[in-house]
C-alpha cells in the first residue's frame, strides 16, 4: 500500500468548499466544508480537557445520538472555547443554516473551529460563510487542497493525504486533511483532523479502527505538551466504494486498518514536523520496554522535553538530556543498560552505550542535528516492545509565535 | 517570624568555603563545602527521576544506612550523572578525600553536584578543590554567600536566606541556600537545595517536617518541565542552639516547620524567579478546589504551560491558555463555573467570570503582565482548597541558553 497526493475528495462522494468569512484573518480563507450526499456513519476522538470548546460538546452530543452525518462546517481563527452558553447556542445556529442551505436535518451536520480561546464566534459571518461554502461545493482535488488550507492556523503548510486499496474487486479510498501547530499534545485523537473514506463498514468497526490507530498516531505527537481545547479527529464512511459491508476483523478489516494507520501516521508527523517556529521534525524510537504502555510513554516524554528539544534546535547531542527525559517518564528501566543513538537519513551514530557516553564526534552528531528529520533512538533492553513518538524543536520562533499570537 | 538575610552559617556552628577547582568553568568559583563540627542529623528528599546522578545515590545510602553527618561536598559544572560505575567510584574517592582532610569517616560526607550530565567528573581536581576548601574554612556570613555562588550554573543570583525564633529561651535558627535556572520540575524534593539548622530534634520529626515542607514549596515549582537527575534537598541539624530535643509534634515542632516553611518557599521563589531567560516570577495561585492534590495538580498545570509562559513574556493576558492548561490537568470542575485574575503588587484585574470573559482592558492586563512578579488567581468555586505554584515565563533566552549549554 502506498500513500498518494489526493485528500478528503479522494473518497468517492465527498464535497469541499472554502470560503473567506473575515472571522479574524485577512486577505485568506478561515472556512471550509465537507459533504457527503450519501449519509456517513460517524466514528470520532476527542479531547480529553476538561475545557472542551462548544464545537466539541455539539459533535460529541451528536456521535452520541448516532445520527448520520452528511456535513461537516469548519472555521479556523477562533476556537468557539470557554464561550459558555452563548458559544453552544452558536454552534446550534449555525448547523441549522447549514442544514438548512445543504438539504439536511441540523443533526446531520458536525462542527469544528481552531484558533484563539475565549472570544464569541461571530454567527453573522458564519452563516455568510456557509452560505458561500454551499455554493461553491466540488469534489475536485483542488477544491480539498483549498480546504486544507483554510483550515490551518500557525501552520506554515497544508496538510493532507489520501491512500487507495483494493478490497476484493473494489477499489476503496481513504483521504483525510490536518491542522496542528501549537497547543499540540493531544490527549485522545488530536487537533483537528478530517477522514473521509469510502468504504462500507459496520459502525462498530469504524469506531474500533480508529480508536486504534489514534494511540499510536496523533497521541504520539507533541509540539509543546498543551492539550488543546478543541482537538478532534473526525472519521466519515458514506459506503459509496460498494464493497460488501465490512462486519467483521477479517482481512478486509485489517487491510482497511492499515491503510487508515498509514494515513494518520503522515498526517500526524506533518503536525509534528509544522509545530510552531520548527525547525526540524524529530522521530523518538524507544525499544526494548516490557510494556507497549512503557514503550509508548518513554517515546513521547523524550520529544516533550524542552531541554532536548532546545538541545536539537542548537544541533548539539547532549545526550544526557534525553537519558533525563526517560528517567521521569514514569517507567522504571536501568540507566546502566540504556543505549541511545541518533541517526538522520542513513546517516547514524551511537552516543550511549549501557548508560555511559561513547567515544563519537560531536561534530558528526552535530551534523546529524542539523538535518531537518532526526530520529533518536533509545534502546532499554528490557524486553521487546517498541513504539514511535512525533515532535520537534524548540526555537526562537516558538517563543516568538507565543508571545503575540493574539495581536 | 521573619526572614533574615542570613545563610547556611547563621545557625551555630556550621561553617562553609568556595573553591575555583576548575571543573568546567573559567575565572568562577565552582566548589563548596558545608561542614559541622558537632555530628548533624540528616533528611532529605531527592528526585524520583529513574537515572539518578551518583552523588543523589551516595546521599540515599548515607540516608539509609542512618550514619550522622559532618560535611557536604558540592561541585557545579558537572553532574555527575550517567557516569555509571566510574561515577560511582569518583564519589567514594572524594568522599574518602574529604574525610580525611576533615577528620571524620567517610560516611559523614554527603555529595552532591550539579552541571552537563554523562561527562566524567575529574577527581584529581576535586580532591584539589577539597584541600582548598578544608583549609578555608569560616562561620562568616561573607563565606556563606561565597558557598551560594559557587554552586550556581545557568542562575543569575544567588540564592540564600535565613530565619531565626525562640524556643522557650533558646534562639534557634535555620539557613539556606539554592540553586535552580534550568531542568527544572522537581519532583520530590528540588534542584540542590541545602538547609542548615542547630535546632535540636529528633531524626523522625526532622524528616517529617522536610518531608511536609518539600510538598508545598520545591514540588510547586517548574520552570521547563524537566526534573532533573539531582534533584536533592538536604536538611542537616547539628544541634548546638541547646533547646530541649523536640521528640513530638508541640508547639515548637510547630514553630520550627512554620520557619522551616519559610525559608523553603522563598528559595523555592528565587529558583523559580531566576529560571533560564526568565523575566519574571509567575505565582499561580487556585482557590477553590475539594482537595489539596487538586488544587496543587491545577496551579502546577498553569505555571507549566509553554504557551501561557509565553503569552506572560507578551505581556498578553491570554486567559484562553489558562483556562486549557486547567483543563488538562486531570481534574474534573465545571468550565462554566471558572473566575480568573491577574495581579501585580496591588493592581489586580479579573478576566474571567463564570468561564467567560469579562469586559477589561487589554492594555491596562497588558501592564500587570509587565511587571517582574505576576500572580495568576483561578478559582474554581468547589470546595475549600487552595494551593500555589511558582514559574517564570519562556522567553528567547530560554532557548538561547538552552540551545549552546554544553559548547
Amino acid at each position: 500500500m502506498k500513500l498518494s497526493k489526493g485528500g478528503v475528495c479522494t473518497p468517492k462522494g465527498f464535497m469541499t468548499a472554502s470560503a473567506q468569512a473575515g472571522i479574524k484573518y485577512k486577505d485568506r480563507t478561515d472556512m471550509a466544508l465537507i459533504f457527503s450526499k450519501s449519509p456517513c456513519q460517524y466514528a470520532a476522538t476527542f479531547t480529553l480537557n476538561v475545557v472542551k470548546a462548544a464545537p466539541v460538546r455539539w459533535d460529541m452530543d451528536v456521535l452520541h445520538k448516532g445520527t448520520p452525518v452528511h456535513a461537516v462546517v469548519i472555521n479556523s481563527g477562533n476556537a468557539n472555547a470557554a464561550t459558555g452558553a452563548q458559544g453552544a447556542l452558536t454552534c446550534l445556529k449555525s448547523a441549522e443554516h447549514a442544514a438548512e442551505k445543504l438539504g439536511v436535518e441540523y443533526e446531520n451536520v458536525l462542527l469544528a473551529s481552531t484558533g484563539v480561546i475565549g472570544v464569541q464566534l461571530p454567527l453573522k459571518k458564519i452563516c455568510k460563510g456557509i452560505d458561500s461554502l454551499a455554493d461553491s461545493l466540488s469534489s475536485s482535488k483542488a477544491s480539498a487542497t483549498k480546504a486544507a488550507e483554510a483550515i490551518l492556523t500557525t501552520d506554515t503548510y497544508k496538510k493532507e493525504v489520501a491512500i487507495s486499496f483494493m478490497i476484493g474487486e473494489t477499489k476503496v479510498s481513504i483521504g483525510g486533511m490536518a491542522k496542528g501547530s501549537g497547543m499540540i499534545h493531544p490527549n485522545m485523537g488530536t487537533m483537528l483532523s478530517f477522514i473521509t473514506t469510502d468504504i462500507n463498514i459496520s459502525k462498530k468497526l469504524l469506531t474500533q479502527a480508529l480508536s486504534d490507530v489514534v494511540e499510536d498516531t496523533y497521541n504520539m505527537v507533541s509540539v509543546d505538551g498543551d492539550t488543546s481545547t478543541n482537538d478532534s479527529c473526525i472519521l466519515l464512511a458514506n459506503g459509496e466504494a460498494g464493497n460488501e459491508v465490512i462486519v467483521k476483523k477479517d482481512e478486509n478489516y485489517d487491510l482497511f486498518k492499515e491503510a487508515l494507520l498509514m494515513v494518520n501516521k503522515e498526517l500526524a508527523m506533518m503536525i509534528a514536523g509544522d509545530g510552531e517556529g520548527a525547525t526540524a521534525l524529530v522521530e523518538s524510537v524507544v525499544t526494548g520496554a516490557k510494556k507497549d504502555e512503557d514503550a509508548r510513554k518513554l517515546a513521547k516524554s523524550v520529544i516533550t522535553s524542552s531541554l532536548t528539544k532546545a538541545a536539537i534546535f542548537g544541533h548539539d547531542a547532549n545526550w544526557g538530556r534525553i537519558i533525563c527525559a526517560l528517567g521521569y517518564a514514569g517507567v522504571n528501566f536501568d540507566p546502566d543498560n540504556v543505549d541511545i543513538s541518533i541517526e538522520a537519513g542513513k546517516k547514524r551514530i551511537d552516543l550511549v552505550k549501557d548508560g555511559v557516553a561513547l567515544d563519537y564526534s560531536e561534530k558528526e552528531a552535530s551534523s546529524i542535528l542539523s538535518k531537518d528529520k532526526v530520529r533518536i533512538i533509545s534502546d532499554i533492553k528490557m524486553g521487546e516492545k517498541t513504539a514511535t513518538a512525533w515532535g520537534c524543536d524548540l526555537s526562537y520562533d516558538y517563543v516568538k509565535i507565543n508571545a503575540d499570537y493574539r495581536s
